[in-house]
């Protein structure tokens, strides 16, 4: 039974949560060394989680030798010379998303790992949730039928921290913030070897005195035929929405993972206590999340990143993963300023998807659109008559 | 008190409604005379609903002399010329939606009932259900804000008529059927006087062996900035899916109509009876709705329509809103076939809405991004600086 | 087709939602006089609602020559009075809930109705909510198999009025507010001929200082083995709380009436208008409700009690059942204050109900308690072996 | 970071739930050594979790020189056997609900373990659910105010295993094996120290063909006058129903942990997967949950049990919480047969509980029963006057 030690880069929320997570119920891998670009706000988070050493120094976090992993949980701007000083330092590394502020950043880091031949891990958190990985074994087993279109929201007041708000430094707005979780999950649901085509963005900067976007919807066309279609927003008001939803030939997924997981708590006020993540008030009926590392799927990631380590294997969400996100969040952003659905270029390794469709239901030469079940036991047929191109009803034994 | 006597054109599923409600709950209105292409079908809607007479002449169902309101409750292909006869007969005249298969059709019925100087009603009962019209009262009374976003989704697995399936007859497939719907509901969250711009609409067929579409989004542009967007499908699972939701800069509304009311039944089954509308099983778990012709709007409609004619005013859905909804509709074929933003083309009579968006508060010269209360209740700032154009917190006293 | 023209007895609130019902949604019954003990609250009614006529004399309203119904919607300590001089006058009476402070006054009443030979009607809404009235139509067809356990709950922080909280004129206090509503549902589900045996109650005063209960729970067994269960309160804190929940042998409903009805709002405030009956927030989440008057079941009431009377046939809501409602709330009482299990001592007109239950499944001569299907397609039995008494797993072909 | 390596008694569906917990993300804890009554079934138990040790000998496996854990995962009737030959081994000792069959049984264990000084941890998952723990984190910081009633329900088709329908190896039916969870969330929520004081009780067997009960309800007092409700059955129809509801003076909570915890499926069937424990079909709407072993608390439950072991403190469910329960049941048991309220009877150390009740706010010599904000910013005050002891409205300026 192998434990892993761990180099901590970051120290914000994410930090907290990733922490939180890898010591949380019984764990056996340790954060050995936390990196701050402040030497009060490494102590600090030192003492807050019982790590043992904390630095300013990168570098010497990242070449610490007792650690073998690395996890880059750092403003976006800062991921590139991290994954490439981890590559270089023959550590596992692990990072949080987006991969990039864009597809070519993600491609140097990816490009990088891959030749220094270490392991990679993209920390997609919500394609790890306990209901998405119980969701996607049932449209796996076919639960579903083929998916035909997967929404996946994800909104709330806006971020925490300053650097959030600045495109210099992230890359862009709520796209680059909230959509790359959306991408990814979509992806999972409509499968991964499922070619993302092109895409139709629209943004705008509606509330927040930003220079970027605060809102966006996009679709995404993938080669099956499939949609994915994706909300976010910095605007939104009552708290966090996150959810999912998936239809398929043959059945219908909803995941409602914040604001509506039956826990449900009316207060007059007066508690003061933390209710959940983004929420916006303390008193009236509120929305708390049970556990929140282990239902927004931090538990279930690390488990994955690090047994996959321990085995040899890709883990689920991998560094190319977080590069078709990129690719696909560039393409919106060009779809955004062009007003047309624009191609999402990438170095595509995932193979080919066949067209969603079924062969029709035959009956004689006419084809059957719909059988209906009628109230005395007989079925109705509804034809489109070879002869005529007419649609008509026939009713016929049950 | 007055009251009315009705002619009915049309004894389809759509037809049964109306007079279900027009009939029910001590209603003092009265439908006198039905029309239909079927002898049969007409005698037997008859004796359903206690009418005392059926007809296969449409001219004399409308001109009969007892009544004074005319419903057009037809097929697509039959709106205009039923239509046109109740202008000419000088009766008041309700149709159904969509109001045609286009919008130049459309707008011939807007331009003979204006014509007429008779009476005109858009029967869009989706814009009258009572959820949303105590929303759409919210709204007005500024509780969300600036409306940013509305999202209608109306969804099911098909419809029960063959004609519906014919886009020759109809003018299209799911839009037609159920974006009109959405359409104009999201116009009335939006504001009616919010002219729609563009539109960009992505379709597909995916189950169905048909010539039109059985899955169709749109996105929808308002001048105000708003962001309207639809889901239409023939191929959802699971029943009838109706749901809708409006974001504004300070509050959010949630609707949903149909599957989730508040009403739960599980059964082992035999039971046999009507679940709901679409419903697509009789055991396990099902979602009925209470009075589907009050949820659904039907009620609120005709009390609406018969209201406004006895006091001389418009009713809430006019048939020049039919007309915009056609136009959007057009739009929306446009771009699916262009694969680009369209212009929503129409004569638009609704005036000007200012652009979403507050002045941003400042800090000296400094703009605040956010304020968030800390645990301690002092306040932190996100400030976007003036002088570097960066984004810093700052944090005050509470 | 008939109208009827009322008599207004009382112009608290429920007199506003009874005439809102009656005049609303196209109705042709009206309401021609109001009677009320003040005559400023009398005038202010009739201007309202658009009533000719206000009184201060009672017996004048109920005599009112252009009227045939009276509804009482007095406070409770009124309706012996008001209810004999309708009887006494010959007409229609329909009465509020509880009929009666206890159930000898209820009887006298119910006595004086029929001796006068008189259409009487209990106005018990929540008996006729759509969801209640479709449900009901579930258990009938069968979809539950037999009824074991109703839940009825009904609870909010408190009445609006002063009179409510004065045992002395209404009877007690949440028991007979909301307790009656609870019993009459319970009633109905587990079948009206399905005699109410034994009640067991407790009672406490936790937050009011009032010298009658401001919360009770009660069970209440009938000849079926049926279990009705009902919790009531003024203490309760989000809103008003309006559950109702079914078991059977063969299947389950939740009817949620009130917070839970598929409409959600946040709002961060500022809008300033009503929410719902009894909403305790102006902001954050709030639940509100369509159409109160028909979803809480005004709307099918009245027009029960109008049909009834034109077709010279009991509504479903009697006044002798509101005669066996206080008769179980007295016996609820007298539980509370003795706290052992309490006889329902009424006159019973119901006729028997068997015992649920059916004849075990045998294998042999063991009994089957038990099948499951394995997921190899094989059935698991448990049963109870007759030789031993011994409870054994046998697995056998599906 | 110490580890903990474990003896595991019992290879039922509750061994395989502890197992995948211990076993289970990264955990550090490992089952070394299983017992079973059956060879092959702890070979294959063995197998299923990769346990090295497999052994039909108790003695041994508790003996077994590498464990210092042993988790009792027996049927009832086995439990004093073997936590008394754990407390004789000298080892930590882990008991799964309910702790006894009866009071009695479970005072010897207690006393057992408590004179061999041995760690003693009661296994009661449903009192550790992440949304339990954090709803009790806000009731402890005072978001309700005082909890004046808890409804604790747990239902379901009926237990898988033979030996859970006979009451002479369990100790009884449903209250035996879901009562026991219901009792000790209730006893957290109104407070440990709060003494359970008497019970009414009322059971019955509805459905299937045993002795024992297979539906019960109970009220139980506690001192501060707060009531515990439980409902638990065997014949529930459509999953397992676990809901607990808590009210306060000043707050409301709903918890949900099984059918409705935003994971709503819908599938036309197919895919013969597993759904969730206790699910009763495999196709149409189905109400999965994300991750049980954490849903359903038995990650946090031994995460705490081991922490209290390292750290030489009480874990937060005692043994002696399990005599507690078990002596409530008891009253249960007796109150059913007596139909009588009966007192618990049990050796109480838990301290005292002061009455629930704030002192009434006064206007002068008045008693304010409530206060209502009115539409014009006044408030209308509800008084119960001193002198005539009536109550009134008085209202006065905001």
């Amino acid at each position: 039974m192998k434990a892993h030690t761990i180099t901590m880069l970051g120290t914000g929320l994410i930090g907290d949560f990733y922490t939180m997570t890898l010591h949380g119920q019984r764990g056996r891998d340790r954060v050995r060394v936390v990196y701050s670009r402040s030497e009060e706000r490494g102590k600090a988070f030192g003492e807050r989680w019982g790590i043992p050493e904390s630095t300013t120094d990168m570098e010497a976090a990242i070449r610490h030798p007792e650690t073998d992993v690395v996890v880059v949980a750092l403003p976006n701007h800062l991921h590139e010379q991290a994954v490439k000083a981890v590559a270089a330092a023959g550590k596992a590394v692990l990072v949080t998303k987006p991969l990039g502020r864009n597809a070519a950043e993600a491609k140097r880091m990816l490009d990088a790992v891959e030749a220094a031949g270490v392991f990679g891990g993209y920390l997609e958190d919500l394609c790890y949730t306990p209901k998405t990985l119980k969701a996607l074994k049932s449209v796996e087993d076919g639960a579903l039928g083929d998916v035909t279109w997967v929404r996946s929201r994800e909104t709330h007041p806006g971020p925490h921290s300053a650097w959030f708000w600045d495109g210099r430094l992230t890359g862009g707005g709520a796209i680059i913030d909230l959509g790359c979780h959306c991408i990814e999950i979509i992806r999972n649901f409509v499968g991964k070897g499922n070619r993302p085509v092109s895409v139709m963005c629209t943004t705008d900067t509606l509330v927040h005195p930003i220079d970027d976007e605060d809102n966006a919807i996009a679709l995404i066309k993938f080669e099956s035929g499939a949609i994915g279609q994706f909300e976010v927003s910095w605007t939104f008001r009552g708290g966090m929405d996150l959810r999912d939803e998936v239809a398929g030939t043959h059945g219908t997924i909803w995941l409602n993972h914040f604001l509506r997981t039956g826990y449900e708590m009316f207060t007059a006020g007066g508690s003061g206590g933390y209710v959940a993540e983004k929420a916006e008030t303390a008193a009236g009926w509120l929305f708390p999340v049970g556990d929140e590392v282990s239902e927004l799927g931090y538990v279930d990631m690390f488990t994955d990143m690090f047994d996959a380590i321990d085995h040899g294997r890709a883990p689920r969400e991998t560094l190319y993963d977080g590069y078709v996100v990129n690719s696909v969040m560039d393409a919106c952003y060009r779809s955004a300023r062009s007003g047309a659905w624009e191609p999402v270029d990438l170095e595509w390794r995932g193979g080919t998807t066949p067209r969603i469709g079924a062969k029709p239901e035959m009956l004689g030469d006419d084809v059957v659109i719909k059988r209906e079940i009628l109230p005395d036991g007989r079925v109705k047929l509804i034809l489109k008559e070879a002869a005529t191109g007419d649609y008509v009803d026939r009713v016929i034994a049950g």
